[in-house]
């Protein structure tokens, strides 16, 4: 399985446009079941995925010793980690039901939602974003951020007009800062149509769901995607812009009407 | 509830060696209910934990709309927020089990290991690390992750010995990294007693307490710890080493057989 996918997109800088192609780091769901019963999908890198897969149910005390593990198999083409224990009454008692785990920020029910994702509405509703747009959010949301950054390890979120950041929310949590703006807008009763999300963080498949679910039509990022968020915001016409830096950025969403 | 807290720490620059204040993000577990029933423990920065609460409920689609909610109320002091619907039946058969979302590359079950970790066995074998020890292994490590940093979202994590790297893994998530290379030491079966984890990413509680539960005595990070971490580290005797850079480095938990 490759670590990496190709895909081509949009890159400017400053008064350069051209289309090239880009590797993003590949989002691969990984389920593990131990004598047939899934227990969890966790959202990873396809690489050591037999050491993952051990990591993860010894790190979780579902195996505590190498003897109780009769065989281990990886289905790598299939995303599947299937572990076979001699020794099943003891340990089936510790079982809990299936859970996705997430790549960052985790949500425990992601994987379900990227199911629900691809039925979720798809955007008609071109946002008119310019790029003159994109770096003038991105200056306002990156000085807003610059004071948490400071402290260390936290990430911010926004959300935003074409024109003007409306909301904005810092957290250790990507998830949460998004949460905490979404809940700032639920509360306020807006219409999302005309929204942009922006966040410090990477842009995987969960950060991607929860702006899907919303229908807001764009977000920008100044961190990379994760193969799978691009493939649902192409899936969904949600526009993605990653790596947005100065006069900088990266389109990973094309639509006609994106005059840039 | 503070944002952030102050820790005495020894910051290490060059050759000067300060007991100095630092500022930590604090992780603040956050439990949800609906109707006196638990949902879930969110690990957050507690700052807007009513538009959190609200955020999350509706992108986990518990909540639809603002006049499903009869009231929310917020106990701060005691991390719990309450949410009261008006129409239970149709909403509690979405509920599902308690679970815990974490502050990043979450582990659903971080809150129980949360209490766990406190009945974890201490430390009493303090490793003899010292400052060069510290500044060689990440050099090193840097070295090994650059080749990764570069396609964008990646994390790094290695075990080592005071002297060498024995194992390096990265992963779009934290977690997953870490739990390669315990899997990989669970197959090979070595004692992790003088063993290091080496980590290119924030220390939370979930990051400590794997590493605390395999009784690994240390932890160094390029990036910031949180407050839940420390208190842990410094519970369980683990030395916590953040922001090595170079020839610096903060160090969050003092043995008196420390010498650097």
């Amino acid at each position: 399985m490759d670590i990496t996918k190709k895909y081509e997109i949009i890159k400017i800088k400053g008064e350069s446009l051209n289309k090239v192609e880009d590797t993003l780091i590949n989002e691969y769901p990984f389920t593990l079941f131990i004598d047939d019963e899934e227990i969890i999908t966790l959202l990873c890198t396809p690489k050591s995925l037999k050491e993952l897969a051990l990591g993860f149910l010894y790190s979780e005390g579902f195996v505590e010793s190498l003897d109780q593990i009769e065989r281990i198999q990886i289905d790598e083409e299939n995303g599947r980690g299937y572990l076979y224990l001699k020794y099943r009454k003891t340990l089936t008692e510790k079982l809990y039901g299936k859970r996705t785990i997430t790549s960052g920020c985790g949500k425990g029910t992601v994987f379900y939602n990227v199911v629900d994702s691809f039925k979720s509405r798809k955007i008609h509703e071109t946002i008119d974003l310019s790029k003159e747009n994109v770096i003038q959010l991105s200056k306002e949301f990156n000085g807003k951020s610059e004071l948490f950054l400071k402290t260390g390890g936290v990430h911010s979120c926004a959300l935003s007009t074409k024109d003007e950041i409306l909301y904005f929310e810092d957290d250790i949590g990507r998830h949460n800062a998004l949460d905490k703006i979404l809940g700032r807008a639920f509360l306020d009763n807006i219409d999302m149509s005309d929204k942009i999300v922006i966040t410090s963080g990477r842009i995987s498949s969960e950060i991607l769901i929860k702006t899907a679910k919303r229908e807001i039509p764009a977000i920008i990022s100044r961190s990379a995607p994760t193969s799978l968020a691009v493939d649902m915001a192409r899936e969904l016409n949600i526009l993605l812009i990653g790596f947005a830096r100065g006069e900088k950025m990266n389109i990973y969403t094309n639509f006609p009407s994106l005059i840039f």
